[in-house]
């Protein structure tokens, strides 16, 4: 009886890891964001229990997987991204440590470098950004970020957002004291054969990203001006 | 042919992707990091061409790429970590793409959060901190990092260093305004069977980390505290 926290990637389902598959193929339950590729559920054995966790408060999925692990289970509990970088993924490892629960938590790729890169962006190079700060598009509290903290920190800015919060995001980078002129992009569906794209300066980014579907990652900084030589050719195809 | 710059994860060999490992499996030339996990190299077909980057500069690694992927070559670029997080993937997709040399970027699981996960550290968590700042112990130009931004930065810090920086960059960091009883860590050969892990206060990390291999990852903030609460059972075993 383990349960075991795997990072399903950014989107890409070939973007999972060698041993989350595994234990996917090998799991009695799954337990999954909504967000995550059917691809990958379908992975886990065709007797096995499947769980969306739509509907599911923090507290109820925390208890599910505690109840699953204490039942002698094999339990996959397969979160977007990585379990760590904003998977609240440390709240349910709590709730199954303080309850003695055996489990193991698979790193995933981060949407936070893996979807700049699909857009052609490297969130750090040489001469260009050797800093990379990633945040949400709230502040710890639930508030507003610290704008004058993101902006200080130099270097690239990644933001994990929902879509609307966009021109807010932006008038708080702007007033925190970053140029209009800075290069910036928002990505929807990142890594998706869906994927839009939207690069522009990040005074624009508001009026010129409004039709993308979220959520959206959104990269700031002077990287993003590597996009028009570093896009993947379905990216180019699509601009011209 | 296509020269597809492949991220082989944080150091265990299960942490690639599959699409890395699929790559690997096919390809007619493998051009790899030192620090790259031997198994890995290995799942390369037997007649493939094995080429170690250690010796070469970064001009010369370019200039093979180019050269290889225009003698019609699948050719595997494989770096630790992930490309383009401190991995100068940019500037070997820039000579591809100048060059007219067609590339694929498959990302990689980035040790920035799976090496902390793997000592017990969260690198976000719900009400202890939503901002992460990545750096490397230089700055942008070589020399000393921008402390005040990355102390001013708030939240959880990760710094991929020598291990022979770190008390410069305590000194940098305390000087900055942190606190010398910030939580921090220095991890050595994270995710492998080796891996060795230091939990202290950020005052007393160098003297606490003297005798880790390098090179280390150091995180600093408060979600360091919860890697007593936290950490997978080896490392807990280990510390008895």
């Amino acid at each position: 009886m383990t349960v075991s926290l795997v990072g399903a990637g950014p989107g890409d389902p070939g973007l999972i890891t060698v041993r989350g598959l595994e234990l996917l193929r090998s799991c009695d339950v799954v337990v999954y964001d909504r967000l995550v590729s059917d691809e990958l559920v379908e992975e886990t054995p065709s007797d096995a229990l499947r769980i969306c966790r739509d509907g599911l408060d923090q507290d109820a999925v925390n208890e599910l997987l505690v109840r699953l692990g204490r039942a002698g289970l094999e339990v996959v509990r397969l979160k977007g991204g990585d379990p760590y970088v904003f998977g609240r993924g440390g709240e349910e490892v709590l709730a199954l440590a303080d309850d003695g629960v055996p489990f193991e938590v698979v790193p995933g790729v981060s949407a936070l470098a893996a979807v700049p890169a699909a857009a052609g962006i490297p969130v750090t190079h040489r001469g260009v950004s050797s800093t990379v700060t990633i945040a949400t598009g709230h502040g710890a509290d639930g508030g507003e970020p610290d704008y004058d903290a993101l902006v200080k920190a130099g270097g690239t800015l990644v933001l994990f957002m929902s879509h609307r919060r966009l021109g807010r995001v932006v008038d708080g980078l702007l007033a925190g004291g970053l140029s209009g002129g800075t290069p910036a992009a928002a990505v929807s569906s990142g890594t998706l054969a869906g994927q839009e794209t939207v690069v522009s300066s990040l005074a624009e980014l508001p009026a010129q990203a409004v039709g993308l579907a979220a959520p959206v990652l959104v990269v700031v900084g002077d990287v993003v001006a590597l996009a028009s030589r570093l896009a993947p050719a379905r990216e180019t195809e699509c601009a011209v």
